[in-house]
């Protein structure tokens, strides 16, 4: 089959690679059939993630059908059409038993395209399938479904609900690429005030926008004065980290109000300075995160009940085979206006050229 | 009468003021009985508080009697044996009507010794005496209640609440002088595993085995390995940092499991380094905070019932005149073994003398 390969630092390809096989009797073989390229993985190509091994196949975000399972799999079989999650669950481990499945001690967590072959690929092995991927309704469009292999669930969990967001509250998102976008978008389940969205790009702006921001602000132009006029001087109840780099998490560390929170979901590569001197008696709460995907079964019914604007988020699509390309164009978001690329599935013949 | 008058940086004296006086029909005067000095007291000192402006009466930490009340003051007269709160309250603005006292903006929060006069003098005057002193059940002596001023609820609401202590947790309190003892105490009422105290004063490690701590270790001899060893590798449930210098804050951030909690205590004058490129992924959660006091009446309760040890913590005692003596003997605790010093009361006459 074709996959796409990590060669190390700036190389990958497209190019045929051995067919996955069942190896454990809790694995799956899935074939790919609507799959995208995450933020994640450019920080991959850079080097910045280090226990990729050259010759793994990349991605961690699929929709496809199951061609077959190992001997223990009960729940999924044979044609069934499944999203397969950034996060793989032993479901055994004192923290899969505790719904931290992204913390999995029992060979799961989140190992796709970074310790084992992933979904960037005709087909993928999928380990611990009965909990590792989670049958579709036929209501639920796959062009939707594999927004929800990630960057929803990271948003809403890792952002929205550990930063507590409740109504009536002043949400800033620091960031407005996929991940920030879907941010708004989930924290506006929980009816706030009022939603800010910071970013260094006007188009993604106007996507904030469209997905509900209520405000808009660059972030060269005093983005925590703005917060600080919208909150008579206080800051924001909640503040969250869509970027991942340490001037964008002190931006927020400054932009919370006492007793607010911070919610980081970026990949930091770097160390921040946190402002002990101004935060100790701040009452502030500041929490990190990989996505433990406990909210996936409720983002899938809200989805296919039509509540999540998926479709918004999606810019461009190719063919399978396209994978080079596609990576391109995402690695340019600022002159493509990239957001999330697809590959496969139904609509790649409407791929929106780069600019 | 006399007070504690602070006149800059290093310098500060026992000597004549005028006596306070209603200024506001909420105020109380309160003739201090028991007295004691806080390490953030010594922090302003330093002179790490510019806030705190020459000529200021020191000290937010009392127990007295009312014996004068403003005319809109219901629930205490003279006469009344009352805590005088670190934390002073307006109870009308909104962090006061979220509880958030500490953050109150309407005039209160941490006030006493810091923006208007304090507790180390003869009598204080209280602002909104209603929301801002405890008046005291007969069967708890004012020398175990004055602990319930700031670190007993500092501790208990900064540390082992914000920090979410739960049976069966293993905890770690990085800082074992009056603050962390305190956190061990308070943290055992939620029925942990296992609390190891961390510090550099044998004496401390010593106080902090009869106040809990089921295990002990010196700062200087890989307390965070001892941590791990004691986890699976995993690290603590939860860590209380109890100094307030980058480098403690930074030990409980290596110390924390996946998952776990750092609850930030310590008065921090200067920035620490937070590793987000170890903990994006740990799920991990830091807070801060001032004191909020909203604990203050269930502690009370607590300690009337003798079920916290109060007096464990106190090492020294002195008539009330002999302030500039308890903050000699205070300052030098590592030579003294001072945890916390009272003064005035009626066990002065068992004074320690200094080393």
């Amino acid at each position: 089959m074709k996959g796409f390969v990590f060669h190390g630092p700036g190389q990958a390809s497209w190019e045929d690679v051995p067919d996955p096989a069942i190896k454990e009797p809790t694995d799956a073989i899935v074939k790919v059939g609507v799959v995208t390229i995450c933020g994640t993985d450019l920080h991959i190509l850079k080097g910045d993630v280090p226990e990729v091994r050259p010759g793994t196949v990349l991605g961690h975000e699929a929709v496809g059908e199951i061609v077959e399972v190992g001997g223990d799999v009960r729940s999924v079989r044979p044609g069934d059409r499944v999203l397969i999650s950034c996060i793989t669950s032993c479901g055994r481990c004192r923290f899969c038993r505790d719904a931290s499945y992204g913390q999995c001690r029992g060979g799961g967590g989140w190992i796709l395209g970074h310790l084992i072959d992933g979904t960037q690929a005709e087909y993928v092995r999928v380990p611990y399938a009965d909990l590792s991927v989670y049958p579709l309704p036929g209501t639920l469009r796959s062009e939707d479904a594999v927004l929800l292999a990630d960057i929803f669930p990271t948003s809403y969990e890792v952002g929205v609900l550990n930063g507590h967001v409740r109504p009536g509250d002043t949400v800033a998102v620091v960031g407005a690429g996929p991940i920030g976008l879907a941010a708004i978008a989930t924290a506006r389940l929980f009816s706030p005030k009022r939603i800010i969205a910071v970013d260094l790009a006007p188009a993604r702006l106007e996507a904030a926008r469209q997905l509900g921001a209520d405000a808009v602000a660059d972030v060269h132009e005093a983005p925590g004065q703005l917060v600080a006029d919208l909150t008579d001087g206080l800051g924001a109840d909640v503040v969250i980290e869509a970027v991942g780099v340490p001037e964008s998490f002190e931006l927020c560390t400054r932009m919370v109000r006492p007793g607010g929170h911070v919610a980081n979901i970026g990949v930091h590569g770097r160390p921040a300075t946190l402002h002990l001197e101004d935060l100790w008696i701040k009452n502030v709460t500041i929490t990190t995160g990989l996505v433990d995907t406990y909210s996936t079964p409720a983002l899938l019914r809200m989805a296919s009940a039509g509540r999540l604007p998926t479709g918004q988020l999606v810019t461009h699509t190719f063919p399978l085979e396209h994978m080079e390309e596609a990576y391109d164009v995402f690695s340019r978001a600022a002159e493509t206006g990239a957001l999330k690329v697809l590959l496969g599935g139904e609509r790649h013949e409407v791929a929106v050229p780069a600019a």
